[in-house]
């Protein structure tokens, strides 16, 4: 990941990545919050985003083919106020042309704060 | 919106705001965009998040309730790579409980690049 | 259609159809409710599939393609009680690999008792 | 459930059921298929509305609440064509106004076959 791009700038640290499941985290400060003092839930969203990319890409690359977002439905459990964003992305569906993830987004207590599905396209590279 | 917030981080620029309609914009540069150089797409889900979010609470606020994002559904239809992005967002319905909003993301050319679906919830302000 | 699918057995009446817009109409009768009276929610989802697939199907089985039905989000607005349920689809997006639509259900007095956005993927027939 | 109602018309046979799963199955027969032959996907999406709607019921109903459906978003991973249809619905999270479901289905091979994710809205019942 560039030092430019929008994973940096909201601060996401990965943690591990495959194309069976990916993780990361992203500590809580006042640029990730919307006006009510809690996450963004677009915050949310974006790691689920990136988690779900990033193994569909791992995935996939190697046959020639790139992974392209076609889908993000987010579901918000719970606000998160403080402390960090933990997040595990998992397949659910690995098809030629579409892949199905999902993500479950937990606070420091464990406690569920969001759940996305995700569908990437799996495309051929152009030359 | 505060100078510190997540709007402000992602350049967001509130162009109008009402209970039935709100647009904003967005200049496309790296901190907005993902590894493959595109804009990412948790970008054009946050955009559509902060328009249905401030819409509902322009509609509930006066009534002593606040608007939390329950859902959020992105389409993503065409890549964005330079310029603006472009949304509009509208409410599909305003129930007691639950607001509904369409926002479409549009690029300079005027080509719809994402749709979202969103359902906000209404609830009481605690005191 | 035949009349054993299951269109028919729902009794779906088709008013007009094509790749720019499908409309269709369904009487309400007990076969179409669930335990409380109202009509089942997955009849409402069923319409939408079927609408935004004979559209995608009217677009592409020319050349040679067949659409295949890959996500359905069905929002529910109001319950339905009786009366007939109407029905229009009119695509979001037509591209190379997959089309999106957005179906609007509605009452007798005209009242959004659903939307749904659907994705149609488009895949060559096998011979 | 009435013999009149819609889960009888599509042969729904319900195997158990609590607040904390919902299991079902259904024969496949012409009366599910749509034109090409396959299931119809509202055939999927209508036994997911069910059985969340019912594991709901059956957590809200002593306190004296009903379960309205809000969203089910239904996505199709294989095309299923003869056999029985299996179906597993389990909460994600139960909130005091919302609850939320993740629902498989599988063939009798065990393999998924679709996957959805549902809204149910917890309302007081009305006198």
């Amino acid at each position: 990941m560039s030092a430019e791009d929008f994973n940096h700038l909201m601060g996401l640290e990965m943690l591990s990545a495959s194309a069976d499941e990916v993780t990361a985290q992203l500590a809580i400060s006042d640029k990730l919050r919307q006006p009510y003092g809690l996450v963004h839930g677009g915050v949310l969203a974006s790691v689920a985003e990136t988690l779900a990319s990033v193994g569909t890409h791992l995935g996939v690359h190697e046959q020639g083919n790139v992974a392209v977002g076609m889908s993000n439905h987010t579901s918000f459990l719970r606000p998160m106020l403080q402390g960090t964003i933990h997040a595990v992305a998992r397949p659910r569906h690995r098809g030629r042309t579409t892949w199905l993830w999902d993500v479950d987004i937990t606070d420091d207590d464990g406690r569920s704060c969001a759940i996305a599905r995700l569908a990437i396209a799996v495309r051929p590279q152009r030359p």
